[in-house]
């Protein structure tokens, strides 16, 4: 179902229905660019720390605009033994509110603008009809200006100092400025709080009035209350498509994405706060917006499916996922819903992408059961099967570090075959490779112009590359030990100085949301405690029966495109 | 004419032939933002020097994308006494040429974006159809690199080593890198350098093979020429737009604009060099690309038209030429070409908008003509007249300096009745009246957080505020000239460092342009000399007659929209 301004508001209550029967959700996002950096590849160090990684996709990915979001939802229909499906594409665009409200920039990359002209991709549904959002702060922002206006109103009606005249008039003024009409407001509201009812109208022309009206005093009540909820309403509107990420992370459903990390982050810097500095910081938020993730693209890369699949971008992936010894799902999309057909192809539309992301961890999961004594066809969303692929965000090219560990402390792999170089900016690889030649084979990960790492085949070479370049002027080498350390140092300056200046307050994120709903919660951090569905419990004998996935020690990752 | 990358081609060369012929050339451009500062108004303080204008726009402004241009030309035709018209509105966009061309990033402003999308803006035609372009040294770039190519062939063929075998096929390999591609061209080059054509073949399902096929001399020459011919042509592709601004250029026509600084800018910062850092650069670089420029904002602005108009945005410009004493010019579309209503506004497309700032111009230079003795009804776009109007570009909200000066240097207006304050960041405008109470009437002109100008009414009272702020803590004041001295010495610190630097090297502007015709040239800073029309000769002794335009001394300008 495509999703606009135009039917958004017809939509909601259909897409709060559809997030709260479900099982589980499946999303993606379409962005205006990926990367505002000089190449993608030097911001994907194959040696990078997922700290280092989150850090550089903050820095230069976060200013394009996610503009079209697709969710497919999930449910299990036990009579029918199949998934039935709704599928929503929704345009979003920042439209400024008011005259008052911010009006966001954001970066457009050519190559993915070109890209997803290339693919049908409709930019007039986005510019024009795009739905607009407002980020928490900007939503607190909005509802304590309209307060405030109303506590404005609230006052001037009970100041005592109020003279009543009867004005016996409809009068119409027509008022150049802001500052005119404000004057006249706050001057009628003290001196006819109870009599006049007072509103600003537009004529088609978009000339302002300030229309007077003598009315009666229950009147006045339902035209007061009348206004109020069009505040309401207006403000609603305002906050827009994030009451639908409200909505998601409300319901707690397991969230499936393909390669999800940057629209995992896209979704919080957009519709909930800028974010944070600090990768712990980064998975407290998630935690909270997201309370259960599953990257279909990591899970394809791991045990028992990474000896089988070859290629984990999310076409080849699909179709991977209908041979033998997988089964293509038994799904239908419910009525009312566009269905999507796999065989005609619509990939790089959000919403699509997310359907097909659902077919494939369904695809998998269903696999899973397959393990069991007796097999299971079918695996819940809820299942124990599923847990250990729970909250890992796949990281892109990093060789021995498959995932962001979004619930713990990430993989630490033993990095002591990595020496750390630096050089002048006119060293090629081959410079490099020259200089390492006594050591046979070795791998160049470059960092900058003047730095990259260089895993040698054995760690016992590390300390005579140490001592060889002891004396060396041009070039410099340390062990990756010592880089970390020398970062860690630089960080712990950096955060002293900051904490300084910032009166030592390092923040701290609760989840504490105004939802959709209009109520706020607090959501603990391991969502999970106690929420298991009641159809997986005969089948935890069945565990050992299946060789555990195993997602620590992976040394080689698949570094195929997405 | 709607021109897009699948017309554009078949466009160019009445493109070109209805710049030749024409009398005047009308432009205009639509952005994807105006300012990514803070605020606009914040941009454009009303005490601006041009420098700091100029500084200003350079820094906010040039990161949004002019993508779509207006190009209106204007032939006189004596017969009928009026003008014909042809006006083009090209959609514009930097697809990326080949997988190593620059992937352009620019920034959108969601405003401006809603604002075009208001006006039915095709967001779709711009994105997925527009035309793409290259600055001079891109596409010297890809010249240089295109030719390396060739040479590598030829120096292959000319090498004495080669043997040369017979070799009776037609050879497909299906080749996985790009690397591998490069490694057998230039080996089959180098041993069959005349007995062989190969070529790089790519089919319907995007696999790229290498295509080798035994042809006799007379067959290999003519693939050889046949290859050159389509490189010469993807080359030209990929110059594209550009070539429409180079022939502008090097036609010298009179290039008319309404409020065109920043169409100006953006021309030459998307189609020719990223703009200097200085301003007096920028007027050369200015003059190089555009010889001759008039502003319909300005000339509507200034004496005599001033006392006339009392809006000079564009369309209330253009209403206002339709009336007495003004009158609406004769003009007519070229055969072939859709002709625009001006009373069904089409406002904001850059196409009709370069056609109605045409329209202006001609209303206004007529109107000149009624001050000659005997009167004259039709002022070409040579005449004496309107060269007073020439190479002034309308400033926006500047109070006492009405445009930038291309040609010369700028006005420096008297400014000591100008304070330049400094203040905590709490200050509001409220606490500047407060402090300046005893002088009466002030104008604030807010800078940034922490200081502002203040305009006193009288210049005596500078001395007294000055000696009254002598104690004073929380702010400070300085003279107008202390301020710009501080400036200017800021700058030289700063000019020495860059020279030293840069081994004192300041860059020079020439006006050499590799054109869309193919050759080189340069261009006299003063490209009027000499050109002046013959028709216009009988009028010189008119001049004294009307009042010569006062462009010098305007003191309260217009600070209505554009």
């Amino acid at each position: 179902m495509e999703v606009t301004r135009k039917n958004y508001k017809d939509c909601l209550n259909t897409v709060y229905s559809a997030i709260e029967e479900a099982d589980f959700l499946a999303i993606d996002g379409e962005f205006s660019g990926i990367s505002d950096g000089p190449n993608v590849s030097a911001l994907t160090n194959g040696l990078d720390t997922p700290e280092e990684r989150y850090t550089k996709l903050k820095k230069h990915s976060m200013d394009f605009l996610l503009f079209q979001f697709g969710l497919c939802t999930f449910k299990y229909d036990q009579a029918k033994s199949k998934y039935i499906t709704k599928p929503f594409n929704f345009y979003i665009f920042p439209k400024p509110f008011n005259r008052t409200s911010p009006d966001i920039k954001f970066i457009c990359q050519s190559s993915s603008i070109d890209f997803l002209a290339s693919q049908g991709f409709d930019f007039n549904k986005v510019f024009c009809h795009g739905i607009p959002y407002l980020n928490q702060e900007e939503e607190a922002q909005l509802r304590e200006q309209t307060e405030e206006r109303r506590n404005q109103h609230a006052n001037a009606a009970s100041n005592p100092n109020f003279c009543f005249h009867h004005v016996n008039f409809i009068l119409f003024l027509l008022l150049l400025s802001r500052f005119q009409r404000k004057l006249i407001y706050q001057t009628l509201n003290w001196k006819f709080p109870k009599g006049l009812h007072v509103e600003t109208v537009e004529t088609e022309k978009k000339e302002r009035y300030i229309q007077i009206s003598k009315v009666d005093e229950e009147e006045r009540k339902r035209r007061e209350q009348q206004k109020l909820e069009k505040e309401q309403e207006e403000l609603n509107d305002a906050v827009g498509f994030s009451r639908v990420i409200h909505a998601i992370s409300k319901s707690g459903k397991l969230v499936v994405g393909h390669n999800m990390l940057l629209d995992v982050m896209h979704t919080i810097h957009q519709f909930y706060c800028p974010l944070p500095e600090d990768i712990q910081d980064f998975k407290e938020v998630t935690m909270c917006v997201f309370p259960r993730l599953l990257d279909t693209k990591l899970m394809a890369s791991t045990q028992p499916f990474k000896e089988l699949i070859t290629n984990t971008s999310l076409a080849e992936l699909e179709k991977q996922l209908k041979e033998s010894p997988f089964k293509s799902p038994q799904v239908e999309t419910a009525e009312g819903f566009p269905s999507y057909d796999t065989a005609q192809e619509q990939l790089h539309e959000a919403g699509y992408d997310a359907y097909i992301t659902g077919l494939c961890f369904i695809a998998m999961a269903n696999y899973l059961g397959s393990f069991l004594t007796p097999p299971k066809a079918y695996i819940s969303a809820r299942s124990k099967l599923i847990e250990p692929f729970f909250n890992k965000l796949f990281l892109m090219r990093i060789i021995d570090i498959p995932y962001l560990n979004i619930t713990g402390p990430d993989l630490q792999p033993k990095r002591d075959h990595v020496l750390y170089v630096t050089f002048p900016k006119e060293w090629k690889t081959s410079d490099l490779y020259q200089l390492f030649s006594a050591f046979g084979n070795i791998q160049v990960s470059w960092i900058d112009d003047t730095s990259a790492f260089v895993s040698l085949s054995q760690t016992d070479q590390v300390q005579i590359a140490m001592n060889t370049s002891r004396y060396a002027e041009s070039y410099k080498i340390q062990t990756y030990a010592e880089y970390i350390q020398g970062k860690q140092q630089e960080k712990e300056k950096q955060t002293t100085k900051t904490w300084g200046e910032d009166s030592w307050v390092k923040p701290h994120y609760t989840c504490s949301t105004t939802s959709a709903f209009g109520y706020s919660r607090k959501r603990s951090i391991s969502p999970m405690q106690g929420e298991q569905g009641a159809d997986d419990a005969q089948i935890t004998d069945g565990w050992s029966h299946y060789s555990y996935p195993d997602t620590t020690g992976t040394k080689k990752m698949k570094t195929d495109g997405v």
